[in-house]
């Protein structure tokens, strides 16, 4: 458990970025030095910045509920979600036992050698979806850097098999901890930040000052721009496109206040496109070498407008993946319980 | 909210049942009319007996954390999961991008435009898995009885697309409460309960007042048979064979104390081969009239394991389904918060 | 076997049809009556006009061959396809073991206790398709009318499992025939018919005339719009969208002629917008009633060049489904042998 | 075109091998080099020996129709395949449309704005199969040496897209040629083969010899043990266990007498265990080098019937696969016309 954080510095030591910046390569390994977890908690480590979250941070976290109400915050896992189709499709469930089968007596007698069906009958089907398609939640097997993946292991260990290593059943029963709501999209009074508008640190911290709210060590940050509100129904390019998202520059900010789990409205949690030339960085520098779990397109309305409403931004955040043998991610039933 | 419970009586008006017991459907139907639910939530209502776990409920459940242990209740999702194949095959990924991909040079450039690599690589699956396969809970779309299902709506809007109503999304958020364990097995002294042995209310109120808890309305039922673990690993007919579980004669006993879920480490949670001559009568009975909400193939082990040491058989229960439009059933990443 | 055909009658005797038929239920009705095939191979049959395809029929098909080429007439089976998403996705294959496994060591040892690789490597994968997303053929089970399917069989046999009668295992092996093509765009002149257009028995009669070649019981006939070739690469609503088609004045003409097959380069063989108020009626009075075997989306583009080149319209169709057990349709590998 | 064959040569050149053989490897390389096709037809090559079937070979095919019938050489796809489970599991459909929905009203309206029923209903599904699960060709990128595939290109080119060159789609349409069947098991006179029971070139010649029939360049050889026969139904490990097949030895054999395709009724072609420390070494040097196209699980036994019935061993196979892009193999609806 590491409850205080030896690397906190002022914020102005991030370094000025522009589109011209010359030196996006010295600026990608200085994050990667400056963030790195690898080894933090021994060379066997699979579950990353979860290592953050110890009994004093859930029994802070369980005292966070006062209000007794549980609040989802995933988008419905079927063929209206997000995903333009191609190489991640929709969620589909597909039956293989239904009530009309039941009604016109194709369930009588049951199947399996269960007999007679006197009145019984039933309904089952088969869930087939990507596990990336919809709300969902990062393995540290999900992303690569130059052949390694979080804790110096190499990519090599994920193969058609999936993870041997780093997948997303590490992270079952782990993600529970406090959570934060950041409502950038209410800050700013607009309803959706637009695609490519970087949340950089310093906004952060002026809307956490604002609510009188603080993050510590452990903690979930979670980060609303209401893209997803703002696209929802008509998704267009939501999954995939330009998006706004977190900075590659609140890269050293997690790492200093060692937060646990990031968590965006979006599609991928940074903003599109990105800052440097580097696709998706923030990953590369916060998942690959921080270890921190990302949560994408999560659903923050609700706990948005209830967080507005009492004016309390924190609460118990339960997301357990499913454990989902060497997975990549995994679709989770996220709920804020305040 | 349903905080009293009129219906309450003493176990002894249950009727003694054998096997030759010539009145199995008038038996049936009694119970049918002793612990309906139908239309106690209004007509439109499709969570059931989630009904009655409001904000004093979940207050009350965030109250039972103590230690700040967060303990996980779902069976690994993979090949060696308990189904025998058929009807029901056990969860799998399908690996759609994977690490060896990368370190060959296949993911260079990205896919979908998204350029050079740069170093960057990712895996990316899909999953496949019948909803019921492994730790699972049942939709009250699920089970049918004489054509109808929760709340008497009739079982053919379950089609080939799914559920039109009482599907499993409707629970989403909701399986948020107070959780008790009764170690059946334990309270025997055994490893495990031998298929067809059935657990009777009796038992249960035995078990809870010697370990000296109680249970009340809006409470989830946790009951360890022991049997999970006996076949573990070699599972054989595990999932759909005989197994212990709970009598029929439980029925009435869920009912007058407002349990709002049940859950057992066995594949269908009620004892089989079945009591009367109806296949799972407790189906037909408790989640069919009662709305009851049923967990099954849960990993209750290092629940067990942990209660056993401390003493302390409640905790909070956060057991949310997937929002699968129209399911009938989810995997769920239960955990159980100390 | 039936070679003779005792129904033919002039082409003059089909009524006179506008959008403002006040009679499109006794229409319906009357062709249905005309052009039924119900009971004429016994009450068991679940093959159709396979029937009419015997072993003088197949002779005759190979006497066709003189060049010694074989043309496929199958799409690409992959996410180029023509389905826009959604209920009918596009093939994918999942690739469960790979070359970059391979090359990456991930395959060494063999999985499946097969020992050390010693250099051998392989590739493996899973076809997830829908029946009908592609070049296929329609079973027999694939259409109802009034709760009835082919040869009168209930529509109720074809539940969640599959077709229990009818199903398209039925007619593997058996489409294997004399093909005939009638390249309708070719004879207009034009590149493709227009959505809409229907073809009527005269236009058919009128180009096998012109190009010299006859149709006879049993034989396949193949009708090309040059649809498909249109619409290729940017499908839009290709698949369930308007387009050219068989008039449903067809059914008597094909009845007469006791065509074993009928096959086009459209998604539905029959013009869309349907010419009366009934969904396919072509589908309700050929195949329903007819019990006519249903190629659709196939690519006759290579046949039709060789034709026009060689002169020579007729081949042998080698187009067998694949045995899918209860299946309402197949993928088929469909070639013409000239 | 190859119509002729130069390397024809006496089969005494074969050495003699046995288990104790200590030069396993240099037998391999022995055969690489003596039975290699790479180049033959050009670096750009990758249909392998359909390059030896031609006009010539598909007239003569052609020929030996004389009795009109069609035989299905092919399982039926479901889930009584011949399968175990794990990693190929048996052919599945999943029903999205029912004869049941349509009976219970859920059809009416149609989906997809077709607007009113009018009596008309229709069965949907979506076949989920390993393309290696039953009866099927492998393609020129399902087995990889030494990181190479047929005619010399990198394994690594087959990743979790699928196969970018050597794909099974290569093969479609190409398929069609002379077949000639060589029933082992009843030159034998046992009903099957025993598992670890090769096939030798000696016996393949006695066996054409002593029926009249002769091989050439371009044609099929389909080689029956009885092994499916024996095994159907309760099939054990059939698919992936000890089986009779041919022997490595038969590698220049096929070679020098330009066969295009070996099929066989066992899981893998060659015989189980392997006859020498290299896991399917036939598979080395007759698919991976000599570009044989391999078809594995036939279901020969009507076929055999028939040519025991009728003294005739040769006719015309059909068994073009589907064009799955990229794929390892492709199940086929097989078929012998004779």
């Amino acid at each position: 458990m590491v409850q205080h954080n030896t690397n906190a510095g002022p914020e102005q030591q991030i370094p000025p970025v522009t589109p011209s910046h010359a030196h996006d390569e010295d600026l990608l390994r200085m994050y990667i030095a400056e963030c790195s977890n690898w080894g933090r908690w021994g060379s066997d480590d699979e579950v990353g910045t979860m290592n953050l979250v110890g009994p004093a941070e859930r029994i802070a976290a369980a005292r966070t509920i006062r209000k007794g109400i549980s609040i989802t915050l995933t988008l419905p896992y079927d063929q209206n979600g997000p995903q333009p189709g191609g190489f991640r499709s929709n969620p589909q469930i597909f039956v293989t036992a239904s009530g009309t089968d039941h009604t016109s007596g194709a369930q009588d007698p049951l199947p399996a050698g269960f007999g007679a069906a006197r009145g019984f009958g039933f309904s089952d089907d088969v869930l087939v979806m990507p596990t990336q398609s919809g709300t969902q939640l990062d393995s540290l097997s999900h992303i690569f850097w130059e052949g390694r993946m979080w804790n110096d292991r190499p990519a090599s260990l994920v193969g058609s098999k999936g993870a041997a290593a780093n997948g997303i059943e590490n992270l079952t029963g782990r993600v529970v901890m406090r959570g934060v709501l950041v409502d950038v999209a209410a800050h700013r009074g607009v309803e959706s930040l637009a695609p490519g508008e970087a949340i950089l640190p310093e906004e952060i911290d002026a809307i956490l000052s604002s609510r009188g709210v603080e993050v510590g060590a452990g903690d979930a940050l979670l980060v609303r721009t209401g893209f997803l509100k703002a696209r929802r129904g008509t998704w267009g390019d939501f999954a995939g496109g330009d998006a706004p998202g977190l900075s590659l520059h609140m890269a050293p900010w997690l790492r200093r206040h060692d937060i646990s789990a990031v968590v965006t409205d979006t599609w991928g949690v940074e903003v599109r496109p990105n800052e440097i030339g580097y696709f998706q960085p923030l990953h590369i520098v916060s998942l690959v070498h921080g270890g921190i779990v990302f949560g994408e397109m999560f659903d923050l309305e609700a706990l948005a407008e209830d967080c507005a409403e009492d004016g309390v931004d924190e609460f118990m955040l339960v997301a357990s993946p499913l454990p989902l043998t060497g997975g990549s991610g995994s679709p989770v039933a996220a709920v804020a319980i305040k």
